[in-house]
């Protein structure tokens, strides 16, 4: 392609709100043009890279044995209202009325329409399994849309469903997609780790992320420092060892005077005590509540409480922290509150429905230092079981880098940001029973199909690849996903010589099907050098006066530092040779 | 690929509505399934289809220099008041506020939003021309979605937008994609004719439909009848010689009773004169009219009128009948109306506003018979010019099969039906002007770039081609566009000696690069036979134990009546054959 004929421009100036290298690039680049807000078009360059992105994804999916098929953007609703998620769905669904006056939405997902096309399409065991994907339009209405393609309304996904007919299945379907997504990440030449992640509010077993790694990224995932031991992770989901306390006689509960002592970290350090031997109360409630409910959380002092693992001790519900108003409705003494005493007579629970849930840390560590419920007083030496209890006990603790891994050996977290750019789930049978997707099975019982979902963002992989592969001066492309190969720029455009050396390379080149982008634009040799390393593809190449002269060209890799020479007669091998080395 | 495992089922009953057979076969061979009204997923082998259709296609554009890029389904309606056509355009648009309470459309075609890009792209001369084009999924919210995949709300579209510095090139770009459009057409087997299209509402210059030719088609396309003219138009476009009338001389006026006569046929009938003879006065108003507008047409008793012709000669606006509440408020007398007295003291026009337009056909008819503009009376020796005038005089006329051709030739005009799967229109400088698309000239003038638009229906080219290619039995796909090339049926699936030849045969096929179905399900004969007529590859192969024992497979190719035997020595290469006879 000759970039004279090339739609789109490079620009020296970003966006002002481009924050993160890969908006700012896309945009200099001319890959994408914003439309809206978390919006665009995809411009020749931006769009050739999706192509070949999808087209890796394709032939991954294919291999394992996935059909491709092409589901609608805009939906009944009446569709997510079978599956429960009309109104729950988040960010909400955006929705219209069509002509006749029906309720229709713009799809963000298809879990619904394929286990629509299940319903319609299952009869037998022996119709299964089977994995419909497709490479898709979606629009999502988040609600700040931001660092270009890495947070969209609109985006391009690659989502699999998979149909089984008992738990074996699905994971064999689950890992024939694990093993496919790391042989698609491989082949865009990127680094992608697979992490444990929470299933979220969809439910089901396993669920496990592929996040490449970025200091920009959004996400935080921890992995084990022993390098035998496979422990990986994203913030929601990670587990850790918690310190052990030390086994203590159980002492007696004694009341203290704390004055003005309202955090944990001052608490601690006015009765000259480890945080550790401590335990703080978190006033929760379920998002949606308005009738007063608490959801009372007490975790050890030295640990923070991960409201995903949270959300999932109270059964799926979002939590949000207790208003100020509904903390005093229910007579809880901010700044000294503890469970001891949540079943006083008179006490919290005669006044609103209160759960009480208590992070396992707390139940394995005597003598703690808690709250005494009336303002400038705690307590010494609370103990689980003896003078408090709980309705859940588990683990609700955020893990953080150093601490010990779950697993059995002697690492640590090791914490890595990252973006999530695949996500695979075991769905189980949720969607099946509330949609119908049945089959008869050997025994002629009727059963529900277990599913599985996968996706992959595609805009965000090139995004994501960028924020991981980039300097200062731009984009940093690997080959499999970079828009052409090879850069080649003719310079001194004033000078016939060069001119024609260029074009004829060009043409050679492009025989020898090495995917070309000629800069033949009549300008500056240095606007050139900029641009080509701003659109970052795998290999530079200069045909130039003083080049010619000596009878070579110059090649510079984009992540190398030095440039080489090569004699002309052997350029085109020479380009071959640089673009494997 | 197996069908056994292949996501679909034939089904052996169309839906009640299906009334085309495109419909009934795409249906019922699990091609698509509907979602909604006017709305489908496309199954695997649907999918197949529509994604080579798409390749063809992609590879022509880009053979014709047309950049491919993508462009958002959901966008803000800001770009289409820009335009003109956020309240215009039918079928009005889809549209939703998004979060931010934002008037967001879902894009039914995109001449906005490339004219958006060309404006912040484009900067001088030396960046035209250009060629933007996708393969996007658009939504219309059509009143009536029916008859499959031939009238949905959404669809896959391939459209392009070229942009170019002056009429020359915009010319240029025009013929080049014709030439593309007869290219994918040919490449996908279908016999598909260009022809004069009205250019609509858009406006612009030029504007082709490309129609395959189906007797189940809603459009009328008109073809001279002489081989060596190359007039061919759809109805709406189509012109005609007007049946000459014999130069007489004007007689004198004179009124005649014609008691309870109100239709033209009787007219003639009762007066004894050919309906040639006669004007008709029909009633017009512009749609959105509400001030008892007449638009009053008179055009000659034997033809009839044309409202796209009508509408352009109404300079756009949408013609409707004027309702009788609105003819009797002029104080028309309908079935004895003519344009003679129109202009009479205290007629018509003291009432309400009227536009007199006049069908160039009674321009050149002297002495015809015309209302007397009250009940029960007409005139003889109507004489345009001198009894009455017009505001316009154009040719607004509907072309009939067997009217005579407006070339400069001896043939007649011969009507066939068809499908529109195509159109291209020169939109010149319309949108560039209302969204600021200018470029700097050689001289240093900022000028509008003039733009065309090509679009083609994808899953509409699918349905069409099954209308054109079908029999009682099923679809009968030509080869570049069926989901695989050959339906392979292994027989006597109890029989392991047949089961493990079709196996083997399977593979040696596949290894051979032919694409191949096989139906290696525990069926009847008789099924296989049906759903590979239903399917409708171009070649079915049947291994059977008769076949085995005297060594031969058995072909048949789905367009002829015969099937052929071939040793099963030499059997991929005489499939290979069949294939390319």
């Amino acid at each position: 392609m000759r970039l004279s004929r090339s739609f789109g421009k490079t620009l020296r100036q970003a966006p002002v709100d481009a924050e993160t290298a890969s908006h700012r690039y896309l945009t200099r680049a001319g890959f994408v043009q914003q439309v809206a807000a978390g919006i665009y078009s995809y411009m020749p360059l931006g769009w050739r890279s999706l192509t070949r992105i999808s087209n890796i994804i394709r032939e991954e999916m294919d291999r394992a044995g996935a059909q491709e098929i092409s589901m609608p953007v805009v939906q009944p609703r009446e569709l997510w209202e079978q599956s429960g998620r009309a109104d729950t769905f988040q960010p909400p669904l955006a929705s219209l009325k069509d002509r006749r006056d029906r309720n229709m939405v713009i799809a963000p997902t298809h879990e619904e329409t394929t286990t629509f096309m299940a319903a319609a399409n299952l009869e037998s065991y022996r119709d299964l399994p089977f994995n419909l994907y497709q490479i898709q339009t979606k629009f999502r209405d988040e609600a700040r849309p931001r660092a270009g393609l890495l947070r969209v309304r609109e985006f391009e996904m690659k989502d699999a469903y998979s149909f089984d007919k008992d738990e074996e299945g699905l994971d064999v379907s689950f890992q024939a997609m694990a093993a496919a997504y790391h042989r698609i990440f491989n082949r865009a030449g990127i680094d992608v780790r697979m992490v444990e992640a929470d299933s979220g509010p969809i439910g089901g077993k396993d669920s496990n992320e592929f996040v490449l790694l970025a200091e920009s990224g959004e996400d935080t995932i921890f992995v084990c420092s022993d390098e035998n031991c496979p422990y990986a992770a994203n913030a929601e989901k990670a587990e850790f060892k918690k310190p052990a306390a030390g086994p203590e006689d159980p002492a007696e509960l004694e009341e203290v005077h704390t004055p003005g002592i309202k955090t944990i970290e001052a608490l601690a350090k006015y009765l000259d005590v480890p945080i550790s031997k401590t335990v703080k109360a978190v006033f929760y409630a379920p998002e949606t509540s308005t009738d007063g409910e608490i959801v009372f959380v007490s975790i050890r002092g030295d640990l923070e409480v991960n409201e995903t693992k949270l959300r999932n001790a109270m059964g799926g519900a979002e939590p949000r922290l207790a208003t100020p108003g509904e903390v005093a409705a229910a007579g809880l003494v901010g700044g000294s509150a503890s469970a001891i005493g949540l079943d006083a007579p008179d006490g919290p629970r005669t006044r609103v429905k209160i759960t009480s849930i208590v992070d396992d840390s707390v139940v394995d560590s005597p003598n703690l230092v808690a709250g005494a419920n009336k303002t400038d007083y705690h307590l010494n030496n609370g103990n689980y079981g003896r003078d408090f209890s709980a309705d859940i006990v588990t683990d609700i603790a955020m893990a953080s880098e150093g601490d010990a891994c779950p697993n059995d050996c002697d690492g640590r977290l090791v914490a890595h940001r990252g973006v999530e750019v695949g996500h695979i789930f075991k769905l189980g049978t949720g969607y099946s029973e509330s949609m119908g997707a049945t089959f008869t099975d050997e025994n002629g019982d009727e059963k529900y199909a277990l599913m599985g979902c996968y996706g992959i963002g595609v805009g965000r992989l090139l995004a994501a690849t960028i924020e991981a592969n980039h300097d200062d001066n731009g984009m940093i492309l690997p080959r499999a996903i970079a828009p052409y190969e090879v850069y080649l720029a003719g310079l001194n455009t004033n000078d016939e010589t060069v001119v024609a050396a260029a074009g004829k390379f060009y043409e050679e080149l492009e025989s020898a099907g090495v995917e070309v982008l000629f800069d033949d634009r009549e300008v500056p040799p240095g606007v050139k050098f900029n641009d080509a390393d701003l659109i970052g593809l795998p290999l530079r190449v200069v045909v130039s006066a003083r080049g010619l002269k000596s009878g070579e060209i110059e090649m510079k890799r984009r992540d190398a530092d030095e440039a080489t020479m090569a004699p002309l007669a052997e350029a085109v091998q020479a380009v071959k040779a640089a673009l494997e080395g």
